[in-house]
């Protein structure tokens, strides 16, 4: 029930643009969904998919559009005409078409607004605009159903008809007051079984409506949908008015984000960035960490050098920098990363930072000693060395205990002040822990080693 | 518009219940959203919260319930007779009935079912708990509405109204043919405006449903609602006869723990596991890669110590071994996680590897030079050894080099054989990238000092 992509499709539609079979690909084109269409087109060089893309219907032509790759979709753009992007966006819902402007130059915006034919749709983009996009406002769209409080069943299912034609999804409707305040709302089962008479004030639902407001982070509406269980969460101004609706959809695509977002943090790269962009914005993303890591190494060495004397006297202390450097890293990043999970998932409370802290000392203290005693056995009875067994495994011990006090602590800190803690999970925590670990692991050298 | 939880309202809240201040206790909690109330129990003893919740109405208690954090919802569970839990099972959805009797023993579990009262809940709930819970089948639920294709609106809407009682939320209404199997699908709004003797087969939309098979993985749904933007998916059996149907809000919970386990995966953290698990459990999660890691410095200093000799006349050489095995592992870090959010996402084919390959290569070439020219720069004009610079620069441009390609490799190769390739990015990566990247350091070193 489900279309697979095939190179063999792939190649017969080719082959119908190139002979311009418009029925074939009318016919073919038909019968798939628009994210199918979309996916098809993302393999097309853009005059083809520019020649197929004029062969859909209006309706189809905004579904698609929106599902393009992101990449694909600004060089289709690109290719059009300001005439031809208004018309577009016509068909668009107002947050996509406001998205898609919102990556055109002010000029060029300013264009495309002037040609379009629906006034009222172009206001209702202008508007968006205003709104930062990061925000509930960026995030809304103006289609939605509202009814008056004050309105009976009837003129309700007259209203709802008119509307309903621009609402493509209608899940919950919205009720107002008379100078457009939400207080409340009535889900269409609700309504659809009521007498034609009777007023929506005695129908409607009035408590506990969970709303945003048009400032609200596009993370915190994220937290209050997935919290509350919302489809849809109506957006409110400053005064209560009712002035747009955010649809779970949008809201998926910004928890996706965030978990990438994360994700790529801890993986040490620094901005969001899509599989295939250039190599020079890749490039760009990762060289920052590594230069931290860099400078990390170099302090590093700093602290060795210093121990040279000892080294030259006792080569054999160089051969386990890695493992101490390594396990201070790895608990460092483990520890790190539950904080920073909790952290954005909202569940860490200031007050209990001294008993996460206890935690994760614990946890470290246990996973310190347990390691420490395999190493010391593998220096002693494998490879037969047990002073420097004896160094190796009191300096991993106390090299883990700090590691995870510090990877637990970098990411409140950070968090305290407003930065955002995933910071930690990278380079940083490891950095920090393997010149901490490098110094602990040659003083106790040092001392056990008599130099 | 949105509740607040604060220290004084707990406290008030206790006092009403040790007051046993039911009047006060049911006002307060009246103004309420179910999820605020689960917070509030979440807060509360378990003697405490059980006080409260018998206090809510039937249909709050359910809504309640499934918000509840699961270590309260399981300790809740575990005070209550087995006849209090089949009352509690009536008034849920089947999935989370479903998911509930799922945690408890095979004996339990006939107990429950046979003291309830509602036999077709029962039999809804025996089906489900068949299916693997990382299925389609163990995500579905079995309240759902559904029309015959043959039926006119006005049986339908009688049909509706009896159905739509069990059913929450009602975005979407199946038909089927006479035996059940699943044609197409009827927006409310559609039927709301239909003439009431229209038939549904003149109404309903037949193309490009998209359904999932029960024995589909949750993933699989996940992407699935994800691409095509859907609310609701029908579930269906293998002749394709409707069985249920799955809502957003699971596939989000799934989205959500998909991206934690990956997270934690990259992050060196074995199995899920929540913030607040036990330490032994925390400890248990964490060595696994605690171990692979001492394994690999195991090794690294089995390579230093081939290098002793050296070591011994040049010791600085020992200097910068953290900044050669950070550097390696950073790098197959980054390339690694690119490559696993990729292959999430599910948009990367075989066949391009060498495409990718050759872009990683890149990149890791680009950012290779670029740090060496500035270690270099580091090593000759701050620390004033040319020849160490000359080492430390060509060894760290190669080992980035392979360690660009091994990150990108070694996922790539774990999700060929169908295994979870996240485990890559974790300290096996790094460890390999170590290993290499000191042999590839103490080789440079030897050749350039004549040793």
């Amino acid at each position: 029930m489900r279309f697979e992509l095939t190179k063999e499709f792939l190649e017969e539609f080719r082959q119908a643009i190139v002979d311009q079979n418009n029925s074939w690909i009318i016919e073919h084109i038909h019968e798939l969904h628009f994210a199918d269409i979309a996916d098809l087109l993302d393999q097309l060089t853009n005059d083809e998919a520019r020649y197929v893309y004029f062969q859909l219907t209006e309706d189809q032509q905004a579904d698609v559009l929106m599902e393009l790759d992101e990449d694909v979709r600004d060089r289709f753009l690109a290719s059009l005409s300001t005439k031809e992007i208004a018309d577009q966006l016509e068909n668009l819902d107002s947050d996509d078409a406001a998205d898609i402007l919102g990556e055109l130059s002010d000029d060029k915006i300013q264009e495309v607004i002037s040609q379009m034919d629906d006034d009222e749709a172009a206001e209702d983009i202008v508007e968006l605009l205003n709104y930062d996009e990061d925000t509930a406002g960026g995030l809304m769209q103006k289609e939605f159903i509202q009814v008056r409080v004050d309105w009976p069943v009837n003129r309700c299912l007259v209203e709802l008809r008119r509307q309903a034609e621009n609402v493509e999804n209608v899940y919950t409707i919205y009720v107002v007051d008379d100078i457009n305040k939400l207080v409340g709302i009535l889900s269409l089962k609700r309504l659809l079984f009521a007498d034609t008479k009777t007023l929506i004030r005695d129908l409607f639902q009035s408590k506990n409506i969970i709303s945003v407001k048009t400032s609200d982070a596009s993370e915190k509406v994220a937290q209050v949908m997935d919290k509350y269980d919302l489809v849809t969460v109506p957006v409110v101004d400053l005064q209560n008015k009712l002035v747009g609706r955010i649809t779970i959809d949008d809201v998926v695509d910004i928890i996706k984000e965030e978990a990438d977002k994360d994700f790529q943090m801890a993986s040490g790269i620094s901005e969001k960035i899509e599989e295939n962009a250039s190599v020079w914005r890749a490039m760009r993303a990762r060289l920052p960490w590594l230069l931290i890591g860099m400078f990390g190494g170099v302090l590093g060495a700093q602290v060795i050098s210093g121990f040279s004397v000892g080294i030259s006297k006792v080569p054999l202390l160089a051969s386990f920098i890695p493992l101490i450097t390594a396990m201070g890293g790895n608990v460092g990043v483990q520890s790190s990363a539950i904080v920073v999970q909790s952290l954005a998932k909202g569940n860490i409370q200031f007050s209990n930072i001294f008993q996460k802290l206890a935690r994760e000392g614990l946890v470290g203290l246990l996973n310190g000693s347990f390691l420490a005693i395999i190493i010391y056995g593998i220096a002693t009875f494998i490879l037969g060395n047990s002073t420097l067994g004896f160094v190796v495994s009191i300096s991993l011990f106390v090299t883990i205990f700090f590691a995870a006090i510090f990877g637990t602590l970098i990411p409140l800190v950070l968090a305290k002040y407003k930065i955002d803690p995933a910071l930690a999970t990278g380079p940083f925590v490891t950095t920090l822990n393997d010149v901490l670990g490098l110094f602990i692991y040659f003083t106790v050298g040092m001392l056990l080693y008599h130099i």
